[in-house]
């Protein structure tokens, strides 16, 4: 396999423009690990920032020699700033933050010696997180799994590019699971691609077997958009962000009743943690972007990042020859 | 400029694989001629089917030796089959279906000596077009401007080609609007391209100076999906499509209270027809797609077609040689 020479390669002194999306409670250590020693870059999801689960997970990095990250969710950990320091302990070499406010974040990053990226999702925010000091951005369209806007990736990576210049590195996120995405995503402006589903269905991400099967089965069409999880859970997400899931007894439950939601007993969220602890697909969210319909199987993360580069540099080759 | 070999281009006998979206009202004869005979695929947007309008465009057509097509809406044009014979009586060489059940309409068509191309959204439509005896599909994401559902062409694109495997022909449409779009199709598993909102923003569309610069200034965040204006019209839209346009005071009125707009006195329509009449801005309905941000000039249709095909070449040719 070749490798590939692009601004976020040489950024972050990897072999391969393929970053693992840092989803919460399923990029762990593990999975971070294989990632990075794969030749891409492993960000573990320490997401809303759970010090012992970080503790577990980032300890697993300790010996991992190639680059990799952590990733952070700002709108929580702004107000629990120990988080970050806990995190940059374990000595990242990026942070990786989204949703919120970069500008508390990005010094004591810097400081700490670790590259800040940040997770934008339009053009404003693009050029506010660059104001802010961000050296990469990830530009996140709505076809992810899990938390976005709604600007879709195709027409939105031109134009951040387009609003940043060419100095700036982009990383693509949303819609991306193979070589084709891959390759896609850097002919529209991106230099590299972020895959989140696509490593979930991965032999090293923390979920069940059974959660692995649950997305297999799924195409694009069995997922919905919704904040009942959020609400369910007492996330306190911005209004204007909802997630990507596979629709399920709790989503058909829920969706279109979100602010009885918001009402209802206590016993509705002691239900839904309970089946978080049991693993009941029924009702746990299993965050899962369109990409669905382009997973059928459960692999090595290594193979994985292989494939996508493998992919992308064959896709490149083929349509470049249909030019006579 | 080179010419691009692809399955579109063989199919249709065009130089390259850039095609009009047939956009109701504005892609006249005019646009079409010029697209076409600039080595695209000009469709005339006969739309909804009004007669006197088409009569009028695709008598502009007669003179044009390249291979031209007409765009029908099916879920209109099935209950005045009238309409089908019409757009056939001028001999075009394409019928593109949108929005319907396709079966009625291909055999009038190849029986015509044309060829049937319809419009799909996702995998399952895709399926049964071709199950229909399509010859090409038209892959819409919703990114589009008009009309659309709910998938975006960046995780489309590979599914519906690993759905239909490598022979069928596939047009992506839908968040495109310049040649980094088109390669990005292209390694998606397309054969070629469709543009709307790009070419709505050229010399050869029929709707005036004004439309065309509001469009220039618009972002994609200036933007509102909604399905009050065709309910202001009565155009009776099967109800899982609604359309992309630009927000202005008729959006800001009716998007949310659509079911009182249903129940609103006629004058409400009246007045719309008002606007329509007089071009007023602020009412009309302005379709526009996700790549707003990406337009910034008003181009005659050739050189949009010639930049697109240069554009994708070139994207390709320097993705290609970062692999070392």
């Amino acid at each position: 396999m070749s490798n590939f020479d692009s601004a976020l390669t040489r950024l972050l002194n990897i072999s391969h423009p393929v970053v693992l999306a840092p989803m919460g409670g399923a990029a762990g250590g593990r999975l971070a690990a294989a990632v990075s020693r794969a030749g891409g870059l492993g960000l573990v999801g320490a997401s809303y920032g759970d010090p012992d689960w970080m503790k577990t997970e980032l300890a697993l990095m300790s010996d991992v020699e190639e680059p990799w990250g952590v990733g952070l969710v700002m709108f929580t950990v702004d107000k629990r700033f120990e988080l970050l320091d806990l995190a940059l302990s374990y000595g990242p070499d990026v942070v990786a933050l989204s949703f919120g406010d970069a500008r508390p974040f990005i010094a004591p990053i810097k400081d700490s010696g670790a590259l800040a990226i940040v997770q934008v999702h339009d053009v404003d925010q693009a050029l506010a997180a660059l104001d802010a000091g961000a050296d990469a951005l990830i530009v996140q369209g709505a076809e992810a799994g899990g938390h976005s806007l709604r600007r879709a990736s195709l027409p939105l990576l031109p134009a951040v590019r387009d609003a940043v210049g060419e100095d700036a590195v982009l990383i693509a996120a949303g819609g991306i699971a193979d070589g084709r995405g891959l390759a896609a995503a850097l002919l529209l402006g991106a230099d590299g691609a972020m895959l989140g589903t696509r490593f979930l269905a991965s032999d090293e991400a923390l979920p069940s077997a059974k959660v692995k099967q649950r997305l297999l089965q799924a195409t694009a069409g069995d997922l919905v958009r919704t904040r009942a999880f959020d609400l369910v859970r007492g996330i306190e997400w911005p209004e204007q962000y909802s997630g990507r899931a596979l629709a399920n007894d709790f989503t058909a439950r829920w969706v279109g009743f979100e602010q009885e939601l918001v009402r209802a007993p206590a016993s509705v969220a002691e239900d839904y943690a309970q089946a978080l602890r049991e693993d009941n697909t029924d009702v746990r969210a299993i965050w899962t972007g369109e990409v669905a319909d382009l997973i059928n199987d459960v692999l090595p993360a290594a193979t994985i990042v292989e494939q996508t580069v493998r992919g992308a540099e064959q896709a490149l080759r083929v349509a470049g020859r249909r030019f006579a």
